[in-house]
């Protein structure tokens, strides 16, 4: 059976099996159970996560206490604070599992070896690293749009399955919409 | 004298005189003045520029025709609409300068075989793509937290001269805010 990050990442570059195995040899595996965390708002952030099993949400907390949610994360996403593990400052996000979540991570310095070393792995990030930004730049447009239906739309396009999977709460938390407006949405 | 271009890549990578040449071979230089556009709404965009002089703004019109803002663009920035470069769809933002610019762009054949060859090109790119992500991402916990103030304070963190270049209403268009509203943040 192909290891599901080969096949993630040969959606992109191609492997031989010696690269592949060299490319996990800079992975570590780790279990978390629903409510545990992978990042704290406040900290420093070294490693990177992709989500082999399992859901998890990025999130703030703002002056007033609410919840601001600024991205989901399921199978076959990467996932972490970007400013914190990028810069090397402290994160202002939190990132907490949703379901009890097996992830693969890659600690920074194992990621600047890596791509250093293998130039078809940083065209993978370079790629994947387009298609965050692209995301964000699509959630920036409609925010200022201010159109919650956009939105909607927009999260079930990137999270088909996120409705059965996520409490209608947070699918509000993210939307920036009372739970009454994300009924209407909804239907 | 050192190009500016090389000045700027050079701030990430290291080149030879052989390799920035080899750089600067894929790029052509143009002139736009105030008002005229380099993307528009809808169309394709086949090329990302890069800033040697002068002023940009990429925005939107919504559909009650208020301008919004996406970001600014000025000497040393990358800009165009990443979402159509990329995927290689149909622009959702205009880009229109707000001083008499001069511009080099790339095209995307052109980015795709400089950054397949050199691996350091792909590096560089890598890194701005990143950088533009955390931009984006601090854009987003802006909105939603939905503090102008902070907006405000990041704008100017990334643009510090742009108060004295730019029309205040643009200002409060990137903002979201009346231009009273503007005033008071900006005193």
């Amino acid at each position: 059976m192909i290891h599901p990050l080969r096949q993630h990442i040969e959606e992109i570059i191609s492997l031989t099996d010696e690269e592949f195995d060299f490319v996990l040899s800079h992975f570590e595996q780790i279990k978390k159970r629903k409510y545990q965390y992978i990042v704290q708002e406040g900290e420093f952030v070294n490693k990177e996560y992709w989500i082999i099993k399992g859901c998890l949400k990025s999130y703030f907390i703002d002056d007033s206490g609410k919840e601001h949610i600024l991205q989901f994360g399921m199978e076959n996403w990467w996932i972490t604070d970007y400013e914190a593990f990028v810069k090397q400052v402290k994160s202002k996000t939190s990132i907490d599992c949703i379901e009890d979540s097996e992830l693969l991570y890659i600690t920074f310095e194992n990621r600047e070896k890596l791509t250093a070393q293998m130039h078809k792995m940083e065209r993978f990030w370079a790629k994947k690293s387009k298609i965050g930004r692209i995301a964000l730049q699509n959630r920036v447009l409609s925010l200022l749009k201010n159109s919650a239906r956009e939105q909607y739309n927009l999260l079930l396009e990137q999270y088909p399955q996120l409705l059965q999977r996520v409490p209608k709460k947070m699918i509000a938390a993210y939307l920036g919409v009372s739970r009454e407006t994300l009924s209407r949405l909804n239907s």
